[in-house]
């Protein structure tokens, strides 16, 4: 398998991404599965007289678009996941297309990595930021 | 439709929770939707020589089980999720039973609310642990 | 967790529903699990010459909404269901919002409750109606 | 495409069925789309405690798989389902293998056909009956 890279590989200003337009399946599977069928999420008729104007996505499906770049790319195979901070800022709407990117801003003490974590639209609007703080494989 | 409680019929010390067997399912669809396809996740050979001893599901998976409790019950429908912090302190494998819990701990200016929220699995072991900020219906 | 009403709190005309835009997703997964991939359902083309004009829903798909209703609202957790009629009398396209209602309408012997079941769409039209009898948790 | 049976070519006592090993994806993926997060379908630890013991697949997902009997055997495509009825007598238990099996047993008015619908577990265990009515294709 593939290993991701080490505490000594791993320098700040290190950056990696993901991106993938959020599809309606995308909403709802993930809705069924951790069980949210709030109507903002499900419900176009609902959704129309919200304050969103239609169907938005889960804010913790679009902040989990971090977990592929950490465990898959930065630091990547074998990191333990340690902690993760999301503010969610805007929505996200059904056919939105998101970038998950993630930046490593300090290298901590007992080999751990922490990175900026931003999530932005098409449009490059922020919709979600925050860190996390991960220990890379060794 | 439902609609989630107000601001003012919330009150310090209200607790809501969500229960679930995590199934290889789960794990497997959301692994898919998010692109997190990390071995340790979906990959039983390789998982039995990690540190885990065998698949694991993505913190990511498990820490989304707070969206319904605060989308569907407390505050319930009509809730902004504004921030939520994860800590993600003890693995949680395929088949555990995990309960997902909030609770009220401050009322903060501008009618928001704050949360901790705490996952633990079937031996009430905490797996997760951190705090979330959300708004509530008017 | 939490539990259901029993059949001393439950009373002739209490009512409860959920309503969900029924999406591609939702179709084409239920067509797969139960293996109904009848081309009305699954099949633009074939549907487009149909009676129906494109593609339907089936028609235990959105039968089957009925059963959130009953086991988790009215009456909730540690129902049993006995028994359910349906009649299909109008088609549900894809992109419909469906809304599920449920109400008492009678109280049985042995504490069974005998419910009207009505499925209507976006615009208030009956697609299903039909009958159910459950048994409340104790 | 293939074309169902008509009125016609269809004879009181005519059979067809499917079977299925209903899976744990199976009821999770069912659970999701309808919303029915019942502990007795998705929570091993409360349902050890239910009267069931384990966790059940619901009622409506394994009466749905009537639903590809009727409309891809018989009468077959371009069948019309008018209605069915389900007692549900016997639980379903997650790798439970289920036979759905529908029977002709009465030729109505308007080219209407009536069936008997019956679904048993491995054990050859009715765990649901009922009847159903179908518009066969022209």
């Amino acid at each position: 398998m593939n290993k991701g890279k080490t505490y000594d590989e791993i320098n700040i200003g290190d950056k990696a991404c993901v991106q993938k337009t959020i599809s309606e399946s995308d909403v709802y599977i993930f809705a069924g599965i951790v069980g949210d069928l709030n109507s903002m999420h499900i419900n176009e008729e609902a959704a129309k007289n919200s304050i969103f104007g239609n169907r938005i996505c889960h804010g913790m499906l679009i902040g989990s678009f971090i977990s592929p770049v950490l465990g898959m790319q930065l630091p990547g195979p074998g990191t333990i996941y340690l902690s993760q901070n999301l503010k969610f800022v805007a929505p996200v709407k059904i056919g939105d297309t998101i970038t998950a990117e993630v930046e490593v801003i300090e290298k901590l003490v007992k080999n751990k990595i922490r990175l900026k974590t931003n999530i932005t639209n098409q449009e490059n609007k922020t919709v979600i930021y925050g860190e996390a703080v991960v220990l890379p494989p060794k």
